[in-house]
């Protein structure tokens, strides 16, 4: 089973002493499919980080959900910009799959980056992968053709995502239709 | 006259000796209006603090300039993507007015925060604030009238921005029309 050391250990090096003072701060939960972690309008206070599952952030424009970030196991989650601001969310998390996490809180992560100049470089690691993220995306939607759109995507994300994520949900996190990509997911596996 | 320190204050609190370290790594440039800081396609090795001045950075679309950051005096402006990554930056630094900047290598930054990890929290309130101002423009294009955008825009840029940025550049940042904006800006100084 992949642990939080394994997810973390890429970002900080951390001692025996030192993973043990962070994980006592995580509260791993179950939930099940379509389970809302967090919902718009209210205020997100915890990162997820992500055992198992399948989860994504998504908000509303004129009535319909566009999905904004998809993760699966041993990825992170977050509404971040309430996170970091502590407003109200303009974006929900939800499960898509029956998923597990081990979520801190802010309070926690503040303290301990106090204590540890180490998870002050975590959080800091986590707000620039955020950045990235969103650039990638924006960036993709203003400049990419439908067909280079998806074929990014696949190359970008896990193939957990790219294979169980359902199809409306990537066409809105495309920008592109779902009847579009669909036509581009059955040329791609003829050609 | 503003110092660096009085720029930086509001986020990290160093003592005399720290700010002396900070500063011995800063470089200050007097550039002239219309100078190219990083161009497009190069790789971004440093932040910009601003003594004075006023700055933009754009991006090409369809062959046409797209505004996406603008800073003033007391205020930062980077390549923010190619800083972190290291990579060819899509998109360019300039100087809209004469300007002096502060600037500070990623190397430096780097050394610095490994000896102070109040640097390292400097370092963290940049991505999340560069994350924040992409997030805030990018849900503004989505969901807001020409209108509604640009008075939000006068609302959160600084009076040196708003009366002396060019209006071609205001109208691409915000995603109208220069002849919109023209018009807005003529209904709001009647009413």
């Amino acid at each position: 089973m992949t642990t939080i050391q394994d997810i973390l250990s890429p970002y900080i090096s951390l001692n025996q002493d030192e993973w043990n003072t962070f994980t006592s701060k995580l509260v791993r939960t179950e939930y099940k499919a379509k389970t809302t972690l967090v919902e718009a309008g209210t205020i997100s206070k915890k990162i997820y980080f992500i055992e198992t599952g399948l989860l994504r952030a998504f908000h509303l424009k004129n009535g319909k959900e566009i999905s904004t970030y998809f993760a699966a196991d041993n990825q992170f989650i977050s509404a971040f910009a309430s996170f970091l601001t502590q407003t109200p969310s303009f974006e929900s998390l939800e499960t898509v799959e029956d998923s597990i996490t081990h979520s801190i809180s802010k309070n926690a992560l503040q303290e301990l980056a106090i204590q540890n100049p180490k998870i002050e470089t975590l959080n800091r690691i986590l707000a620039e992968n955020n950045f990235l993220c969103m650039l990638d995306r924006t960036l993709d939607l203003q400049s990419k053709t439908a067909k280079e759109k998806y074929l990014d995507f696949i190359e970008k994300n896990s193939p957990k995502i790219v294979q169980r994520m359902p199809l409306i949900y990537i066409a809105s996190f495309l920008g592109i239709a779902p009847e579009s990509l669909s036509r581009i997911r059955k040329e791609i596996s003829i050609s």
